[in-house]
């Protein structure tokens, strides 16, 4: 049997799950949190049964001994063989990659060199990976980035309209993220349409804490609306995404603050946090609509306006659209939240969306009427088992 | 016969048009350029002819005395007296003002106050105004304000989604620019459609140096491009538009800039002129494309693209639209452009571009075919004589 890990290493964190390959199965998933801080959490989940230790991670070295004894432990493997290899969520691919790759020294400079445009991910991603590459130093490694499936945008979608030596010479351009998720969606949505991904166009909603919207036509993306940073684009929990770059330079002087300062603003304190000043969950923000709380009523509003522009104008670019899906955390959850966006949708678009279809969390669902003129469809997304695939794959992994 | 001046007075220039009312023909008009540098300009046109002067014109006072005086060397007006009321264009009205007013001291005091949402162009209007006033101490005055037609717009258009207080303690909205326009064209167009503004709605894309796209249902702006000053929306001819917040703090860093100095290369070195590297110009792009320039090409595809972005959002955002009319410079003037924008929104829109009759500059007319389901149409826009209008009835002006 071959065991592939995904892991996803941020700063302070070490998300895992890992699957029996080519089963798919997945045997295990866990994280590992607050690392580095004075008191950490691990948690793995094995046959339904969460367990929980609170106890100081000093760094992600020790998290991974941890996840490998509890492996042992809760006798998920009997022998750390059994792991052959490990797939990594890179946020960062930058301009080098357009698919998945294995691991060598080049890639690790390149992941390296582009910490600047996701600093508080690509340098995280590179520590998980060497504290893994010590604990299992005979297993392979391949680097997943959430960037890959964008590389195929013309440059009319993935310029900003700014000095181009900011693009030829400092890299700015529109990257995307989450693009293992609207690759997944994308294609997962024309199985369940019994058709072909090249014959269609293909909006895809990745709405979760971080949020983004790509147009796929043909299985490949033309645009996202995620830009350099995970900043840009649509409004999200805590991030305000596309905006009048004037706000930006206004607020600086109004606030007297530094660029990394105002960075914190924009990341932290501002989309549905920061309009509505109750929480960026949007459950939470669900809760005070209930409670006719005009705030969270605002928030919500101003979420889905934003939504249904950024569709609006991949609509219009691609020429059409066949099917919308959603995905993440809000997207498969918040039937509230579709049923708003659809229903925007459905004077120009001719989308009819089903309340009791739409009535679903977190499976394949199709949730419109059988004759609205655009299929919308909940998929929940499965980048894990994406980084697995890509991982068994690109090493040319058999059972 | 009552003459009314409509003026536009920027940081070094006094633009001006004289008009008899309420027949509303234009007497003359022209500008005074570089005003307050070693060498300045002024030119007038009188019956067809163009005067120019090149001379110093130290202050806005000096100009407003030219002006004057070729009024009467050109026999314009016999009599200074004859010009009963001033019309002056105000970029930023910000939250106070949702039509023209009466100039006041309270009105003077709140342009002032908002000159940090347009600090190029508040505190030159109320100078243009001071020398007007202190020329003509008899005559009417009123303001005009670019926002006060976008005043209209719900929060869920107008809130950016960054920290509410931004907005409620520091003005941080989207205000709107070109209103004057946006709504001339709006409601010509319905004239021009013989039907009720109140039943259309309609896509209205002022296209000039500066630029901004509204969506205008029942004659109300619902939503329009610009920001919280004229650096927001699409792409332009040197300002960059939205963008990820993101660029612009990772450009400061990267070019260790001031927030002053990051406010320059966004509104100055970005959009067209920083994409081709050629020109703000769209008509040196054009000729460039002309020659099969790659970096043309690429600027104005960029452009089209953000143009049709926007445009899709707002018809999914009012649910439909009847009309999308193209104004200013390039709205007017550039066929080509207006081609290739209806174009990309036939396959979704219905929209069908006659090219024989887009082959115009100019004037009013309709360029779409007769079967287009939405129609698309050129109208010059005439703010100019807007201001007048609006100064000549709330002045209660009579023959």
């Amino acid at each position: 049997m071959s065991k592939v890990i995904s892991v996803n290493a941020g700063s302070s964190s070490l998300k895992f799950q890992l699957f029996d390959m080519p089963s798919e199965k997945v045997l295990t998933s866990g994280i590992a949190e607050r690392i580095g801080q004075d008191m950490g959490a691990f948690s793995i989940k094995v046959d339904g049964v969460k367990h929980e230790d609170t106890l100081p991670i000093p760094d992600h070295k020790v998290a991974v001994n941890l996840l490998l004894d509890a492996l042992i432990k809760w006798h998920v493997v009997e022998d750390l063989n059994e792991i052959v290899a490990a797939g990594h969520r890179i946020v960062q691919g930058g301009p080098y990659f357009s698919g998945s790759v294995e691991v060598d020294e080049d890639v690790v400079s390149k992941v390296a060199e582009l910490a600047p445009l996701a600093p508080l991910h690509n340098p995280a991603h590179l520590i998980g990976y060497r504290a893994f590459k010590e604990a299992l130093p005979s297993i392979g490694h391949v680097f997943v980035f959430d960037t890959a499936f964008h590389q195929t945008m013309d440059e009319d979608s993935y310029l900003f309209p700014v000095p181009y030596e900011w693009y030829s010479e400092h890299k700015v351009r529109r990257y995307g993220a989450h693009g293992t998720s609207h690759d997944y969606v994308s294609h997962h949505c024309a199985e369940l349409m019994g058709k072909d991904v090249k014959d269609l166009k293909i909006i895809t909603c990745h709405l979760g804490n971080g949020a983004s919207i790509s147009a796929v036509d043909g299985g490949k993306c033309v645009n996202t609306s995620m830009g350099l940073t995970p900043l840009g684009g649509i409004m999200m929990g805590t991030r305000c995404g596309d905006i009048d770059p004037s706000v930006v330079i206004y607020m600086m002087k109004e606030l007297g603050c530094t660029p990394d300062e105002m960075d914190i603003l924009l990341n932290k304190k501002s989309g549905m946090l920061g309009v509505s000043g109750i929480s960026s969950d949007a459950r939470d923000i669900a809760d005070a609509i209930d409670k006719g709380d005009e705030r969270a009523i605002r928030t919500m509003n101003l979420y889905v306006n934003r939504v249904i522009n950024m569709i609006g104008g991949y609509y219009i670019q691609m020429g059409g659209c066949d099917a919308i899906v959603f995905t993440a955390g809000l997207g498969e959850n918040d039937i509230a939240l579709r049923q708003s966006v659809l229903d925007r949708l459905s004077a120009t678009m001719g989308v009819k969306c089903d309340p009791s279809r739409n009535n679903v969390r977190g499976e394949d669902r199709l949730i419109t009427t059988d004759d609205s003129k655009v299929a919308a469809y909940v998929i929940p997304t499965l980048e894990e088992l994406m980084i697995a695939r890509d991982t068994y794959r690109i090493l040319g992994l058999h059972e």
